[in-house]
């Protein structure tokens, strides 16, 4: 059965597994402080066009964000998050398990405002009790959001000036990186996105790796003790080069002739599936609960057509949009098909 | 200058400073383990109709939250509370300290409602990655609310249904909770709200106490190693003799002829002076941001007179209302005199 | 039934509880911003000849110790203690319980030793693989131990050479201070004391308060949130005054014609009927399973006997000496009385 | 240069990697439910005669101990553990971030002896105090130890039976398994240690996997949301297959010919390795530490000649012996060939 669940139910990209693969016979210094881990790192960094960015490899998104938020926060402080956000409610509290609480804003599409952003730190920073609340100590977004929407290039400086006017650091969680920077319509590079904030993840379980995320520190901005924080958590495998080798291959050059870089060619193909996916729902008729350019659409269905379409293919249950219809969420990634969506068209006429 | 900033800036009443002194020379056992501390828990079992009900003393609110609500739920769990619910924004991440997480519905007046409550658990219940989400583990509500509103007999009993249903068991934060029982149109009485809850605590510090706030387990539901929680927070004080002293004068009957409390009786007395305020403030044509039946009034004032009025007592910036307009709080107190409030009258005449 | 179970089971000293009610009807500021919180700072300062040192006040020991401890540490770093710690045995776990780890070093009659502090310290500086494990960041020791013994002006002064050179701070926990400070053959003034650490506490809950810990943070060094700290660790009191006027009545010079301070006066009493007991057991052919010369004397009894002395007063079975005997602890406090000495005396004759 | 520094600086074994090419194209369900993770634990199950047994795939060490560990204890509880154990020295406060205390006693060759275990448990049962002190809710031992000893059958059944009598679990970190089960002199099975203890853990990442270790739950005990605590740890991988996949290589017959299972091939060929170079060492006159009869050997080595030896090859410097000598820590691995072993073997008598 054909599967739109999720970006993660597949292996590796070929070209990570062959580097895996040549490489086994290695004997790699442990904890990821081996030269496949410096060789992705500075791939990472030219992508960036960031030379001196200070790059750490973890193993898994909810791992990441905690870890990078503790690592961020004095013990008194909080992490601002729209309420949708991720950490907010796909964690299993992960954040609030190292002690530190998320101060919840309201979302647009998914997205924070700058000026709800600059209105709640300047009603705190006038609050005559702030000593009694929770000090925001960090601000995050995710790009794309939860509902597969961009900020576009002025929007996230616009929110990057509130950040720096309050001397609060910028964190994007970018598990679906490179789905947002290779979207019709998205006008934030890579290097645009680093400039535009202090610390970013770029997710590679979503995108072609078997598992690994890479957190760039983009100004020597990291904790001095970054690597005991993450040992702290858990997050550290002692077989490190594991992740190295992955985005070595992931941020490397396709060919000598080509300067495109795999991670973004994967990406690309993912947005190409997930635009022909949304033509295909438009033509025959289908609403949508947001529009979204990159791989996560979000489709209103009725309930009884939901039980069809769930015996012919696999999907997510995202909300009940009214009392007849349902939020499905329908993805696409670097491993999906042309013929997935061929038989997904297929399916989608033969309910007319 | 008049105070009505708030409810704590006062020592003791008098007959509390009594039950201290005159037994001072008595050498109780530490650690909450007197006879005056069981004694205390008497008084109030009977006051609360529940003869079985477990009794805990500690010293403030905020410490009272964490523990109890630490002592109630398991590591993956959190608890729901309104958005501006007291632990969720004047707790400093209590809460979240104890590393879990406060997930907030949104509010009607500072009051959760029973139908927002249960869509929020029916959806959870319903949701196919719940294991990736906090677990709901208790509900928190707080009779009066931040906003100084009250619950209705039938609103309290539907909240506790709610959570019935969902075996989620409610606890209700108390720390004014003389001040919501002695409302004019209350419809709770003490022993009601303890037979709708399964766990509660009454506040002893805003009304007439020095220090202490006593956490009433309803039905023998208590960890049976919360001591030891307690003491883990920081929280036990080695002579407890010192709260139940004060809870023992605060729920003694006043004399042999009378069957009143004194904890009633304070109450009562900072709800007629609350009154009063609340006419006065009516009488000379200004409105409230909520209307609301208890201690604290909230009064929305032109912004160039609450400079001026600033000058002549003491009262808190709540918030703004609009551009020109602030949300002024003005709060009584069992100490509040009949000459503080007629001096806030001359004064609010005086501007006229 | 006389008690020597501890030093805690008791009420305030008269000038304490006097304090209290003389200024009951005071409206102080609330959360220890009030001008008896301020008076009794300078008096506290005064007294450690530390003018610019920063004071907070607590209600307890084990919440002194974890917020003070959890206030100076980063995450990653944890607190080096002797084994026999208080911290480490009878806390309930209060400062795991804010994610530090407790580091143990072996201890000499309670004591941490310079050489034993700086070898672990050299050893962990020279670790290969210091990163993963968890940094020292604080180092603890108490005044008097938990065997009563104390440190000598000498002995101070090289632990805190070893902190100075590895930049550890070093906390000395005072639960107990005057009583070591009290006593025979005691070389360190609290001035000394003072100067010789960066962070102590002076306890008044075992010394003549009802409850209350004085935090001193000897040169400007205090975390500059040390109150939303404390907050969140539910260590803030709304009525801070009740801590302040005890702390002014315990630093207060007797009389106008007298220098001499009550909380050294009523240590010194503590020290003399500790002196008293110790020479009756003395002369009675007991032996110590240390030699303390503060207020808790460890007494080796044969278990028949002690189980015919504890009918006829309390005191504390600290451990097993042998098969046959126990370590018993005689605790004398600022409220015990001649009488109560003398009625040990008849017990123990009556013994013989 | 050869290194005998670790038994992680390498790949993972061709089988293993062969099972990950082979099912690179599959769609497996998410989050460790896939059918290769079934047929892992099946595995396992049948390799520790344990039908019934609950199993985790975890990506590390720490990661795992410190999930497995907070889901077995309550709040107040701590965890039992030799001063040189694992936990406690060597997981930057893994444990303690979880808000649990290591609970630690004295090691016998890094060994904890059943009556020191008995002991403890003993005098903490009668303490009078014992709700001051953290609960002992766990046992924690590794097998093989930190210096590579082992226990008999006789010693972990003797440990299991006091951790019966008192209704405390008993968990085994085996992150070298494999190792002490192929020693010689071993009389533990796997299937005899599975049942002398509630849980478990089988290292992958030190014996042919890349990353992953298997918790293994013995008898139906895990936590009924112990998905949940691994998620808020940040210890699940979307990818889950990534570990089952490998852990069925490891855990299947080496052929239809053979029972026996690559797992244990692996580990027996390190220890041959082990005795070659312990062998080398005794010939060639040093002395050890400890006398391991597992993959890591302790050597004490005069320091002039640890500083001409590290030139050579590298190793660990485990401490210092005395003030002329070093513990020289060296490690075998599945990977390590008779090559090294033959070169270790020319480089020490070349030192002679």
């Amino acid at each position: 059965m054909i599967s739109f669940e999720c970006d993660y139910n597949n292996g590796a990209h070929e070209k990570v597994l062959e580097n895996l693969i040549k490489n086994n016979g290695a004997k790699p210094t442990p904890y990821g402080f081996d030269t496949f881990c410096e060789r992705a790192k500075n791939r990472i960094r030219e992508a960036c066009g960031m030379p001196d960015a200070q790059i750490f490899f973890l193993t898994g998104g909810t791992q990441t964000n905690a870890t990078t938020i503790d690592s961020m926060l004095y013990q008194y402080e909080g992490v601002i998050c729209v309420g949708t956000g991720h950490i907010n409610v796909h964690e299993a509290g992960a954040v609030e398990f190292t002690e530190h609480k998320i101060i919840t804003l309201p979302d647009t599409q998914g997205k924070m405002e700058a000026k709800v952003l600059d209105k709640y730190l300047d009603d705190y920073m006038h609050d005559g009790n702030k000593d009694h609340a929770v000090h925001p100590g960090l601000v995050y977004i995710t790009f794309p959001t939860e509902f597969g929407t961009l900020y576009s290039a002025r929007e996230l400086n616009d929110i990057y000036q509130v950040c720096q006017h309050y001397e609060i650091p910028l964190y994007i969680d970018g598990a679906r990186l490179g789905y947002g920077l290779a979207a019709e319509g998205n006008d934030i590079t890579l290097p645009y996105l680093a400039r535009h904030c202090d610390v970013f993840y770029i997710g590679g379980t979503k995108i072609g790796a078997l598992c690994g995320e890479a957190v760039v520190f983009t100004h020597q901005n990291a904790h001095k003790h970054f690597f005991s924080i993450q040992k702290q958590h858990g997050a550290v495998i002692a077989k490190g080069a594991l992740i190295g080798l992955q985005f070595e291959a992931l941020f490397s050059p396709l060919s000598e002739q080509s300067d495109e870089i795999l991670y973004f060619k994967l990406s690309a193909h993912a947005i190409r599936m997930a635009m022909r996916m949304k033509d295909i729902f438009i033509r025959n008729g289908y609403e949508f609960y947001v529009d979204s350019p990159t791989n996560q659409q979000f489709v209103i269905i009725d309930n009884e057509q939901v039980d069809r379409l769930s015996c012919k293919m696999l999907f997510t249950h995202f909300g009940q949009a009214d009392k007849h219809h349902t939020i499905c969420r329908f993805v696409t990634s670097w491993a999906t098909t042309e013929e997935e969506i061929n038989e997904l068209e297929k399916i989608l006429e033969s309910e007319k």
